[in-house]
């Protein structure tokens, strides 16, 4: 499992930089079964001007209809908002990978209370790939949280 | 704005039925602000294969970005999941009216304990058509609250 644990937290990263290179917003997820990455995703709020296109939603998305998620973990370069918290709740998706929560965060108790394991790695890439951004285009930043 | 939020409630059960006579979950949502419907929205897991896609998100997907939804008010036929619950949290979403949480609900004490105003009405309209679909398709309805 180490292995599958590196590349998820790996495609977070990847996937956070491909949206921070099309002008988004650099948030990245990616969703394990067993030792398979089994979907990747990205914020899309600028490339599709969809709000409800969290990092982590649009990996669900990408991920399509699944018969359960008791087997699955979900991996995130940055701590879930209450929108993407409350998803894994709902989904009863068991194990969350936090890359990181210096740049956000404040749900991960929501989450535990709720019976979801949460693990928070602190990733230096995703670290200053999101505090680059937030530097840069604080205003966007701002809406996608509803600041 | 007697006549809009009659014209929201009407529009959930219409995006609902609309949703219904295309093979899928029955559950619709409108946005309001001021005296005008600005989206209106249904569920797409059967439709698009899409898990996120439940009735409200649907409509925020539709309404695309707003600089604030405080002047909002979201209306859904049926009462929001957890899902949807955290997201209109997230977007600081101020008044949800439920056109019925008879067939699902308890989220409703979350929304209100996070200062969202919620306003329960009893449609028969939407009563019976959820119902009605509950009993044909227990499955697929089990499969979109990951009952």
């Amino acid at each position: 499992m180490t292995g599958i644990h590196q590349a998820a937290i790996d495609a977070c990263y990847d996937q956070a930089l491909k949206s921070y290179n099309e002008g988004g917003l650099p948030i990245g997820s990616a969703l394990t079964r067993g030792d398979e990455i089994i979907a990747v995703g990205h914020n899309r709020r600028m490339q599709q001007g969809n709000p409800i296109l969290h990092g982590e939603m649009d990996c669900l998305q990408n991920a399509g209809r699944q018969a359960s998620y008791r087997d699955c973990t979900l991996y995130t370069s940055l701590s879930p908002c209450m929108m993407c918290s409350g998803t894994i709740v709902q989904f009863k998706i068991p194990r969350v990978v936090i890359c990181e929560n210096r740049n956000f965060g404040g749900n991960e108790q929501f989450l535990r209370n709720r019976g979801v394991e949460v693990e928070i790695i602190d990733d230096a890439h995703c670290i200053d790939l999101m505090a680059r951004f937030i530097s840069e285009s604080g205003q966007l930043w701002a809406e996608d949280i509803a600041d």
